[in-house]
């Protein structure tokens, strides 16, 4: 049985988590982390995670950018493996994170469900060859409209993966009304449709002459993003120091 | 058989017009009005439309901005019905088409096919019962790399759909990316996609709680924007002076 | 405070609607109808609806196929507003509700979302105006793997509305694989899609010269149906006798 | 100068390679073959290609399948290199072109399209990560009204390209309206879609528990066919003799 801190409990996403892992043969929550410690669980609340003394293998984090300090505290005292799924940490944090995975493995990711990270994958091989065929690429992402940022840090994550094998990195562009010229070569346009409780679609677009590929994902619920890492911690648990992201859980 | 002129004969649409024209057997055109008057057509050529002194019974025009102003003036001394397909006019030049519609049958539109005069209607009729059921409205449009406009003429004649019979009206956002808040719940986000040939996409998308209705409309070709043209050229032979749109010739 | 017995209480379906209830300012649920008893609900579960002595303004079913017997028993005996979402009815079923709704108001939909209902009236008003112009009319579906029909009752109500105003109906093609021959014109083709646990994604295709618009419903959970189902509940109670569906709701 | 004879010459696919031809600067077709010799072309048109006694470099075949066994008795005499775009050949046929593929180099495909060849090495790549993960696959296609079969031919060879990897085939399943039980977990469902005038478009959809993942493929013109066998055509001159396919022309 793999004992689990889950840092943010109380917010939406640790929900799910503790949902899930409640019906799983395989983990259990030891204790919760969140500013409001005033609610049933069936774990123990803390207000600061490094007020924690119970043993545990791992910790998963969905949690506040701000909450993520103390987080990175507590991997520097415990050596812990931890699972870090905040999304739009400072580059300070993100030093940070890469220091202590000289300590502790850490798996770090914008998106923890499986679909978008073999889509990534897929994206980083083929980019290259669609655009020296002459494939202009796209990305339109849709989600629900209380999202506060745009686009999202999964468009994001689409569009460097798209980059990364490409010889001359394209740029990426986010507003094309305030321009009145062609499209230009090399920039990646992203787009952001907000609307209802969409839970978050991705398009990637490759539009050539007289034929257009694209690849889309649709998340329907946010189990995946839960599922994803769920799988990540066990994956993590027995992992030497380093810094690993979800392409090493799917292999 | 309907006599017409061709403003703007050598441009793309022209050409299309001029093909599909070439196989109506109902149609010819008697004359064309362009720049470039160095073309092998089958129809005598013009640089200025005003010098033209062939009798015809209708204009089409596909032409540039600046070729509307002399089609103007030709309109108000011949009185002969027109249909003005050019986008990206000017208010004087809107203020002086809506004047002329006094002395001569006049069609304007941003975009002349079947579907998109179809789907406005629908939008037009259906837009405020989804907007109180809670349904966020949100466009995104596709077209190809040289396009140097966004949104397209289309998008906002069917953003305008959308607000027709709204009781307060929506606002257009184009640019999500240097904000950080929630969705506004009294816009609609239109979305400017740009790449290969894509001749023309687009989608209106009503999102709710847990629930997503979308409008898509697809071109294949620029034949549909010429054939509208015809039709509604051949609508506008016999009618009596006034302003049409194109949700006059489907009726 | 509107007073409900709910039939089918512990199947998918009934578990969302009193979920839904239970947060409802205006709804309670004053009894369950399964013949699964043994479950802890606030409310008590019988399994025959005809044993239920306790005071209600509504019937909401989600019930079998077999359970609705007794349920129309029920509404014979009570005179009680109901509303029937089970599917898969008999024609002596369908038969019967029609001759009870002389005598209590009745609705009954194969679909309770307010898009899939909205989505129905839109397509009755244009298909006969579309399929004029020579475009041709097909539906997609696409539901989660463990679904036993296709194609789906949806899928059937929306070429039923496509045909509602036609003239000359078309007819429902299911399988073109055995076929070596060009499309029907008089024809509607439907196709079903499996997997996973797609809830609900319904596509209607109007194909025509170049141009193709195209109709598209998707749903994220089940609450959308559930949630129709209250909102015909809350509709139904106070009517005359009479059979209704969800475009009364709407309206 | 790469010298090409074109057999189907005056077909739809053959009337487009002849207008791309016409303004490439590195290749001319000397010679067309077509029952119908009776049309104004640039090069001479013979109804039997085996009469065809001018110096070429390369044969491109979009005819019909009767017309296929003439092109194999000529590619066995002259040992030319041959690209085989017609579709639905007899197992003899095909038999026949691995056997002179020993002598000569010939290249054959059921899509010419350059993104529809990435597709299907995308497919073949990912496909056994997303069914061991539990996604099912289904395919959807669409085409113009006049099309004669279907599946289409593409639909197979996506489907084809999904099982290539797999350890377990998957079988395929044209329909599903006469059956009543959930989906077989070893199948791909193929849907086929017709109506207006689409070319073609591809649909591999991967449904998970609660994510979709789709890969699409969308041909505007007949162009991009023909643009591939030119392609293909270029790659072939000067190759070992053998069997190729549109992959290596990718590579």
């Amino acid at each position: 049985m793999i004992k689990v801190i889950l840092n943010g409990a109380n917010g939406a996403m640790g929900k799910v988590v503790a949902e899930l892992v409640a019906s799983d043969e395989n983990m259990e929550i030891v204790a919760g982390v969140d500013l409001n410690t005033d609610t049933k669980s069936v774990f123990p609340i803390f207000d600061d995670i490094r007020k924690i003394d119970i043993e545990a293998d791992a910790v998963i984090d969905f949690a506040s950018v701000k909450a993520v300090d103390n987080l990175l505290d507590f991997i520097e005292e415990k050596k812990i493996p931890a699972v870090i799924c905040t999304t739009g940490l400072s580059d300070a944090q993100i030093d940070r994170i890469k220091e202590l995975s000289s300590a502790a493995p850490i798996l770090r990711s914008a998106n923890m469900s499986l679909g978008i990270n073999i889509l990534s994958k897929v994206l980083a091989d083929i980019a290259p060859t669609l655009r020296k065929a002459g494939f202009d690429i796209e990305i339109v992402e849709a989600h629900h409209r209380r999202k506060l940022d745009a686009p999202s840090g999964t468009a994001i994550l689409l569009a460097d993966a798209v980059n990364k094998n490409m010889d001359e990195k394209l740029e990426y562009t986010y507003d094309r009304s305030k321009r009145h010229e062609p499209r230009k070569d090399d920039e990646i346009g992203l787009s952001s449709v907000r609307g209802g409780t969409i839970v978050g679609d991705h398009d990637v677009i490759f539009a050539g002459e007289d034929e257009v590929i694209s690849f889309n994902h649709r998340a329907y619920s946010r189990k995946i993003f839960a599922n994803g890492a769920i799988s990540a911690a066990k994956f993590l648990v027995g992992k030497s120091k380093g810094l690993y992201d979800m392409s090493d859980v799917i292999k």
